[in-house]
């Protein structure tokens, strides 16, 4: 059991507020700026240099790796910190590559992963012109996909925008029988979902951690690899903290150990510090009683919009195992009415064309504020709030 | 003019340290908690997602970039941060190699470059697979080996064990007389020489900012294009947040305009705000002073060591216009004497084999520190103070 009474005090939410949009970037929490405080004056200022041994910065990837490993259901010592998930993206996509069948050239993606998985897919084919081909499908036709002549999936579990849920057992299953090696992409499912990368056999997994799990605005990002394959891959991005002796100073580069290779470069101290912060709330839980009630939260939240809102076209799988931790619905004049909604308290965001999104995080959601989010969107709908010059400009959001 | 004195107080250097290790980690810049402190609460914490537009977190890369091009010699909106080093000498290096003459294979590098710059190439070459070479000569031989067969250079101006300084005037102008293009990592460089990037024609530079631009523990790095470039180069890592339009979703990278096309995935705001805070310091010097003064600190620091400690060998050169803001001296046990150094107060570091490694930072060393400094450690060298148990097992530094 959790108490969720309780990680609710654990944050700092803004008076008169209900964010539904923990999805984007997560709220603060509270204990994250003193942490911050303190590596910065008693480690950074006091210990200098040496803070890199006696402050433990230069196992912190690891560390930090292993409290996220146990929220996606993966091996201790597989996952290591570090970089953007874009990033991230490309150094498993180069590894899987490396690992596939020989002749296979094609990398199956599909329309519902984050652009930005697309384009560096694109960019690493482009740099390693070997004949690679992305071929992107819709995300009902993925399985179907899943071929001989496939080298690699790239696949993120939830779409960003509707919310859909892969089932990333069955489609990893099914990637294995036809020789495909497998790349997820967790950034809405870290702290979302219930994922369980060890027991369904994922070959690699990358994710970010300002979303759910609330890091802080550009988090580090998080690479997984299986423990089978970890001493075999060939690192692309081949930096020195990923060698074996990064302070030999050697002229070539030797893989380090395991997970250990994926890092490329000094590690984001202070950005990990707030991370660590935001994975002690984590502690006091665990993702199969987060999945519960988040299942529960998007079903009243669904049961309340459709109710009050009829004009509202859900996006989002009404079975609640075929969706990740987010509602989605379509409207017209979508961006317009997040404006308005915004204006009134309740922050979700707009994805392109008409896409209106709500994340709900059972770490500080509950049934009030998901009831009186539906109340406000009641109010923005019957007296078309959204027909107002101020909200009708469209702004840059992530 | 720059008042050093009143510099000297915006840094909290720990009682009883003389910190000549700002060449490998500046120190904690005394506004910097109040402002990360900021940053968390009023905006992270009170903005949430809106930070992003409301706190100007989007533009912030560009923003910060123009504050490090002044201090490098780069035209305004030429430099962006985000990623570390290391991903940034892939992304230059890449660029570098497209806009290269086609049948050239050699990268041109030397033995004076940092590690992680060979081994990122190393993997690039790998990954590329059409028939590059990693050239690597001694530094001395450079500039004879800039030939009509090299594609690409890709060299650190100040050599991180030395402090040799490379001419870059001289190397550019003739490595453009034989069509090569050049890449510059200025890790020893930013915030401790002076350097003209747009004067001397430079194609591509990188840099971190957690040595002598203080920016704390795995600051950002940065990337500059020349402006004649920027347009036509295509990014290897084409993230999200390069494209043209990151918030229009498309389906397909197109690059952003100009130095935009190097940002690659969600920026650091966090990491970034404590670079800013860093960065208000030098906003109260150029690095023309910067450089005259540092000149003085290391000539000082030479004579008085060499005067004092006859059996430790310079392993920088003589000439001040040959060497960056850092002295080094050679002796066999120089491991365990930099520790019983360092357990004095005096904070250098040490790079293999046998390199005692001392960097000279304007902005809060003076000449009594360097004084002092040399005190100490003839004190260290007269009475063997080196040869002691706690001294002699090594540990992983930076």
């Amino acid at each position: 059991m959790t108490d969720f009474a309780a990680t609710k005090t654990r944050f700092h939410l803004p008076d008169g507020v209900i964010y539904l949009d923990g999805n984007s970037l997560g709220p603060l929490p509270k204990d994250a700026p003193a942490r911050m405080d303190r590596v910065m004056r008693d480690e950074w200022g006091e210990l200098l240099i040496t803070g890199w041994n006696k402050a433990g910065w230069m196992a912190q990837p690891a560390r930090v790796g292993d409290r996220i490993a146990r929220l996606i259901g993966a091996e201790p010592g597989s996952v290591v910190m570090g970089d953007t998930l874009s990033i991230k993206v490309y150094q498993a996509l180069a590894s899987a590559l490396d690992l596939a069948v020989t002749d296979r050239k094609v990398i199956l993606s599909d329309s519902g992963n984050f652009p930005s998985d697309l384009y560096m897919a694109e960019g690493l084919i482009r740099s390693l012109d070997r004949g690679y081909e992305l071929r992107v499908v819709t995300p009902e036709d993925i399985e179907a996909n899943i071929t001989d002549d496939i080298a690699v999936t790239l696949i993120t579990e939830v779409d960003y925008r509707t919310g859909r849920l892969h089932d990333m057992n069955r489609l990893t299953a099914k990637a294995h029988a036809h020789g495909v090696v497998t790349v997820w992409d967790l950034a809405h499912t870290a702290g979302a979902t219930q994922v369980e990368l060890a027991a369904c056999q994922a070959d690699f997994a990358v994710g970010c951690t300002y979303k759910y799990l609330n890091g802080g605005p550009g988090a580090p990002a998080f690479i997984y690899v299986a423990p089978r394959h970890a001493d075999r891959v060939r690192p692309a991005l081949s930096g020195w903290l990923g060698h074996d002796a990064p302070f030999a100073f050697e002229q070539s580069y030797r893989p380090g150990a395991g997970i250990e290779r994926m890092r490329v470069g000094t590690p984001p101290v202070l950005a990990l510090a707030a991370l660590e912060s935001a994975l002690d709330v984590w502690d006091e839980t665990d993702m199969a009683t987060i999945r519960a009630r988040s299942q529960q939260l998007t079903a009243l939240f669904i049961e309340q919009v459709e109710r009050r809102c009829p004009m509202l076209e859900l996006a989002t799988p009404r079975d609640p195992r075929e969706r990740g931790s987010q509602v989605s619905f379509r409207f017209e004049n979508g961006y317009a009415a997040m404006q308005a909604l915004i204006a009134r308290g309740v922050i979700g965001d707009f994805r392109a064309p008409d896409i209106m999104r709500f994340g709900f995080t059972p770490l500080y959601i509950d049934d009030q504020d998901v009831i009186r989010a539906a109340e406000i969107l009641q109010d923005v709908m019957d007296n078309k709030l959204w027909d107002h010059p101020d909200y009708m400009t469209r702004q840059a959001v992530t």
